[in-house]
This record gives structure tokens, sequence and C-alpha cells, in this order.
């Protein structure tokens, strides 16, 4: 289970006294100001996430950027000194080895920034520089500043801010190798791709990952892929992509009464249709059957991220739309990632909003019921094989109502869901019957092969066994 | 006695497969190819620089540069890539300690480049950025391309590529101390400071002086200053600086009658008015006066450098000028510095010619005749405390000739020089007697406390005790 970490927003230490301007902690988000979140921040706030039953921290990048999300490269073999620089990583990878939690960095191949060093040096030489094969020249001189005139050069989403490698070139290749092959030697457990689509090339992801895995056969790639990802999960070369195919329909089931489209339309998720229990669960089957089980049991299963708009805050903060898809996330197969600040109900619209502060300082903010939901669910993932690892098969779909069963090595485990206001008798059959309980009230249910179920509204029953 | 190296043009070692955009080796020098000089090929090359008698080493930058001479700092915590990284400098200096070489690199405080990660945060957040006290902006957006703006921050002289350091700033001053130490721990020997004089502060560099020589305190700090050094050689800052006092009357006496004062005005020397040996020897005495002994005993004498046009080219090309004035520098007060290439007459005009490749490959246009003669006179001075450490006493100047005497503890050294065409007889008196032997015709002398010698046209007895 991941957490997903803003490093400019996430926790700020006491420790990096850079007397810089920063913006006041919990300002509204911008574009361009830093509010000086940092690494050491993260270290002491490892209670918190393991708190939550979190073991993977997936990272937004680290590497030295002129920009607080950080996308734009300027370093790729440093950290960023205001995260606190490579030490503070150093500390960071560690400490949470030391509680037994995986830590998987953002990689961002496919383009660099205005100063990264090799592109710097076109801008300073022009033609005369050495590294005018790295990036992709239509004409001399570059513009990397100056709107009224054509960049010359081309770069991603024609933003000129991020020049685009040329990773035909055999420097380049190797350059970009060589930083997953440095980070991964240093002990990251792993990457997240940036718009790894956008190198439109097998042969450069075959080469990425058979150099990771050469270092750490354990390795976690996990690519941003937005809609079909095939391509990219046939086993040589990512091992799952960020599954926005689980985003989308679990805006439209658990947030069908609530949906502020507008918002989705702002934001990385784009519209969304609004589905019944029926159609979800069409959906979520095939999206089960769209990759090969392994990769399947790999998706990074997000409800939300930096790029789109709070969950909480597309369902118009409507806690119990969010408490439902969190609790189909830690029930449904794959690997669940939780956005920083979601499991205390952080709301943000689209992006900069999505990444304030998290309220450190303002505990009376947070809510309780959400962060308690979040931590009955991942405690029964924890206990329970069915959840983690087992099948998934529908057992009954329609308006409201939803059940579906988890199964693995004998275990079960059945999860009832009503998206309706008001509570809801559920009959299912074909159960195996046996002593379980209900992972969100703590009730014990004796189970036979038939059972008539009441769901609460707007609420769930996950059926774990031995819990 | 140093060696002066300009590393894009030393020497290119195979090891370093870049396939990069690279100007030929030898190829006229421009403003902005690489020749791509490394540091294993400086490795490749000491047994070169130990047999020219050197035992140090000073660098021109060697930090990541957008810039063949290196000057634009882009990350003054990371040797630049094409130079080899790292890893190249690790070995150089261990391979240079091995052989008792010291190493001292050249740090440019004053300014950064474009591409530097802080100034870089400017461009990109623009009143935003973090580091926007890093500089002197004295309006916003900046302008480091767009010439029919103002650049709105300070350069160094006005040259935007340079963007000068607030040194006032509390990061910027722990930034670049850090800087000094880093590399201190590293195991260098020692700073050249580039324009030290344009950070108006004299508390910057008392600090700077307090936390190298914590590290090291044999380390050498020499900093770059043209004019009057007296205020930074009070024993708080430097211990020597470049000493372009001893490089313009060296050109005014020795190449009196083959002087380019066209070439000399295009370079960093400007206008030289030639000297006799009067005037020479009343300046010199002034030089050697002009500072605490100790700090005199420092200098950093050189002829030529990166910044000049070389000395031989000077002269026109009059290798006697060039060897009677390596003559002098090898038995005078300081530390001689020789500027790579010019052992072997290397001709070079005003930056950038002064920085052509070595032509390790053309051995056939190397003057064995220069290298020779330096190689009998590092071999003199490193046999003679007297010509290292001793007083510097003129016995004789007038016309072309002048005599000088240097005592250490008892240990005497002459050395007499004859810039005129013919042969010519000196007579000195109060001499030491005694056994002598002339450092470069090998030839002994029975030496009275009266004698008359015979001093060869355009040439020079260097006359030392127990050779």
């Amino acid at each position: 289970m991941f957490y997903q970490i803003f490093p400019d927003r996430f926790a700020r230490s006491g420790r990096q006294n850079l007397n810089l301007h920063l913006q006041d902690w919990g300002a509204p988000p911008t574009l361009h100001d830093y509010m000086g979140g940092d690494l050491w921040g993260v270290i002491e706030r490892l209670d918190h996430i393991q708190s939550l039953g979190i073991n993977a921290l997936y990272f937004c990048p680290v590497f030295q950027s002129a920009s607080n999300h950080r996308y734009h490269t300027h370093d790729y073999f440093k950290v960023d000194p205001m995260l606190g620089g490579d030490e503070a990583l150093r500390s960071l990878i560690d400490a949470a080895h030391a509680r037994g939690m995986k830590v998987v960095l953002d990689g961002v191949f496919n383009h660099a920034s205005r100063g990264f060093f090799q592109f710097n040096d076109l801008l300073e030489q022009g033609e005369h520089s050495a590294y005018r094969d790295w990036f992709h020249v239509s004409a001399w001189p570059l513009f990397p500043y100056e709107h009224q005139h054509p960049a010359n050069y081309e770069a991603w989403w024609g933003n000129r801010a991020l020049p685009k490698f040329n990773t035909d070139d055999r420097s380049v290749r190797e350059f970009l190798w060589s930083v997953a092959e440095y980070w991964m030697r240093w002990g990251i457990d792993g990457w997240r791709l940036d718009v790894p689509n956008e190198i439109n090339d097998d042969s450069f992801w075959q080469e990425f990952r058979r150099r990771v895995k050469a270092i750490n056969p354990e390795a976690y790639i996990v690519g941003e892929i937005w809609g079909d990802a095939q391509r990219w999960l046939g086993g040589d070369q990512f091992d799952a992509v960020m599954n926005y195919n689980f985003t989308r329909p679990c805006l439209a089931y658990f947030g069908a009464q609530t949906l502020d489209n507008a918002m989705n339309e702002a934001s990385g998720t784009g519209y969304v249709s609004p589905m019944d229990a029926a159609a979800f669960a069409g959906r979520m089957s095939e999206v089960t059957r769209m990759y090969d089980p392994e990769v399947v049991q790999a998706q990074l299963n997000l409800l939300d991220s930096h790029d789109t708009a709070r969950f909480l805050s597309v369902v118009s903060g409507d806690v119990s739309a969010l408490t439902l898809a969190t609790t189909f996330q830690m029930t449904y197969v794959g690997a669940p990632s939780v956005y920083y600040g979601d499991e205390i109900g952080l709301a943000g619209g689209p992006d900069p909003d999505c990444r304030r502060a998290f309220p450190w300082s303002e505990p009376q903010t947070w809510n309780r019921e959400i962060m308690h939901h979040l931590q009955m669910l991942t405690a029964a993932r924890h206990h329970s094989k069915a959840l983690r690892r087992g099948s998934f098969d529908v057992l009954h779909a329609e308006g409201d109502l939803l059940a579906y069963r988890r199964e693995c090595g004998g275990e079960y485990a059945y999860v009832l869901l009503n998206t309706g206001q008001q509570a809801s008798d559920m009959a299912l059959d074909n159960l195996a019957p046996g002593q379980y309980r209900d992972a969100l009230s703590g009730r014990s249910y004796g189970v036979g092969q038939q059972q008539r179920f009441s769901v609460p509204g707007r609420g769930a029953l996950v059926l774990v066994q031995g819990l």
C-alpha cells in the first residue's frame, strides 16, 4: 500500500534553515511558489504514515529542480537542496527500510528543463554546443524564454520549459539509464515513470527494465499511462501503470450523486459519466481482466494524485463517497495508493490546488472518521491474503448495491457496498460458510451458504475470515 | 613550482567516449567550441609534467560548466562530465599526491552562470523564486538572453552570462564557503580565486580563509588580483596573488627589443613600456618589498596565463626572450608558474588563441631547447635553497646587464643576465667565494671575492653552490 507524497507540501522540518523566500505553510498553492517541505520532514512523519497501515512511499520528483513540483529536472544525480539534499534522502531511505517500507521515486526521463546542464550548453554555445544532438533542434538560435519567437526545439506539449530529450542519441540513452541505475544502487525500490509513452521506443524501456532489475529483481516499475497500456505491460517494460482506469469508475459510481464535472474537466481526470453498480461492476471486471493477472495484481490503484483534483473535492465534499471509494480501493486487486492528505479529508481542486500543505499544526481540521476508516481497511488488507492477492468476482450488482468475492488459496473475503442513502438488504448465495468479521463495524458474522445482509446506507460490509 | 593547466586543451584521453560534438584536437580555438581535453588525459601526462621539475598543478576551473573555459559555473559540487567527472578528479588528485605534487583548483565565487541552479530558479519562477535574494535584481522579469532588453540583474562586467552573487545574503555566503570546504575535504591543496576583488567584503574572504585553513593549515590561497593587493595580503585573507607585477617587467626587459604591444593591448597584460636592466632591477626590487616577505615567497610568478597572450608570442617568437625570462622566473623569489605548452614553445595570441591544444602527437613541433632549458633551471631550483627561499639583492644593473644574489642560511646563488646580442663581461665584487656551477652550461666556477664573468649574448649564468 502506497502513500504518495508531494515533497514541497507534505512536511517541513525545522532542520532546513535556508533563509529562502517561501510561502507560509498552508497558503493557497500557486504555480511558482515554494512552501519548503523537505525529506527530513517526511522522516519526522513516518509514524503517522505507518499508523495508516502504509508500507510503501511513492514520491513525486525529489531531484534538483527549479519548480515546486520538481518535474523540471535540473540535475538527475542530486536531491534538491531545499529537500535536504542527498543526505536527507539517504536518511529517509534508511528510516523507511528500517520500518519495512519501500521507497519509489518519480523519474522524468522524457524531458529535462531549461537549466539542465546539457541543454544549457545549447543555450550558451548555440550550434557549437558539444551536446547539440541531445535535443531536437529545428533551427538556431534557440529561444527558450522569448515567446515572440518559435522555440526552435521540441518540448513537452510545446512547453519550452521542458526540452524533450533525443532518446535516439546514444549518449542520451546511456545518461538516462545511468540515472536509473545510480538511484537503484543507492537503494530505492523502484521507479514511477513520468509520461513514458512519449519516449516512443520499446527498446529504450526494455533496456531500462533490464538494468533496473539487474540491480534489484524485486524493483517496482510503474508507468504513468492514462489510457490503454498493453504495449508497456507485456512483461518486458513496466510492472504496472498508474491505474486511472480504476480512478474514473470509482468517481463515476461512488460519486454518482455529487460529481463536480466542471472540476473534473479542469483536471487530469476529465469528464466522468455517472455509473450505477451494474455498470461499475462491468467496467471493473473488464479492468481486472485487461492485463495479465500478475500485472493487475501490481497496478497502482489511485483515487487521485498531484495531477487531478482531490477525490473528496470532485465529489463536492461528500465524505461517504470517499470512504466508499476507499473501501473499494482497499479491497480490490492491485496496489492501493493514497495521496497524502486524503486520509484527513484535505480538500483541493485541480492543480495547483490539489497540492496544499498538510495541516500538521491544525489537527482540529482533520477528518478523523476518514483516517480511522482507512486504518481499519489497511489493517484488514494486511490481515487478509484474499483481500491482497485474491481473485475478484462480482456476486451482485444492481442499482446502488454491489457485492464481490475475493478468494486466495481457500481463504475468502466478501465486500458489500451500498451507495444508496438508506440501508438495504442484500441476499447472496454460493458463499463459503464460516465465521467472518466486518472490518468496518467489528461485528461478527456466522455466514452460511446463503445469507441475507443489511448494508448501511452510503456504507459497506467488509467480511474477512479470522480477523 | 606550478604548472597551469587549461583542462579542455591540455590532453584528451581515449577514455571518454562521450559521442559529443568536439573540435578536432589542435584546431584554432574559438570562444564556443570544446576540444574535449579531460582529467584522465592529465593523469596520462603526469610523467611529462614531472619531468619538467614541476611539483604543483594549478587548474583552470574543472567544475561542471557550459563553457570551454569553465568559468561559467553550472555546478560547484561536480566535476564536469566532459572532464571525466568526480571520478577522474579523484584519480588525478591521488596520482598527483603519490608523486608529491600538489593540486590547486580555480574557484569562481563572484558570479555563477545562467544555468546555475539557484539563478535558473529566478528565470523559472520570477519574483516567486525562493532564491531571489541570491542575486542582485533591479526589476522583473529578468532578460538573460534577450539583448534588446536590460538584463535587470547585476552581472560580471555587464556580461549577462555571469550573474553576480549577492554575497551579503547569509545563504549565499554559507553556500560558497561550503564549496571551498567540500573540495578541501576532498583533498585539494588550495584555491586560486577568480576576480576575488569583486567581492568587496574582507569578512567574506577572512571567513573563507578560516574555513579552508581549518581543514588544511598548509592550504595555498592565491587570488587573481592584477593591481595592488595589499588589502588581501595582510595575512588574514590570501597567501599570495597572481603576480602580474612580475609578468609585466619581465616582458618589458626581456622582450624590450621584440615586444608586440598591439598584442599586449588586446590581452590581459595591456601596454608594456620596454625597460633596461636598471629600470627592471629597480622595479623588481620594489616588487620584492611590496608585501611581507612571507607573502613575496608565496607569490605566484607567471609569465603568461589563459588570460594573456603567450609570452613567446608577445615577444614576436623570440625564444631567447622566453628563456631569459624563464631564467629570471626560476631564480627569483616566489612560486614560479608555467603555463602549459610554454615549455615547448606553443604560440598563442590573446584569448582564445592562448588556449590552443597541446600538440602531443606532433612532437616534431616542440621546441626542445626551451624544454631542456626549463628542466635545467627547475633542477637547480630544487637543489638550491638559496634559489627557492633566499634573499634577493641586485649587484649590477646597467644597460643590458643584470646580476643579483640569492642567499639563504649561508648558501649563495648568483644570477647574471645579458639581454644584449653580444657576450659581455661583468665584474662583481663582495661575492661569497667558493665552488659554483652554472646550472645552464654545467661549467664549474671557482669564485673569488671579486670576479669577472663573461655572460653569453641573450644568455645567463646561474651560479649555484654544490650542484
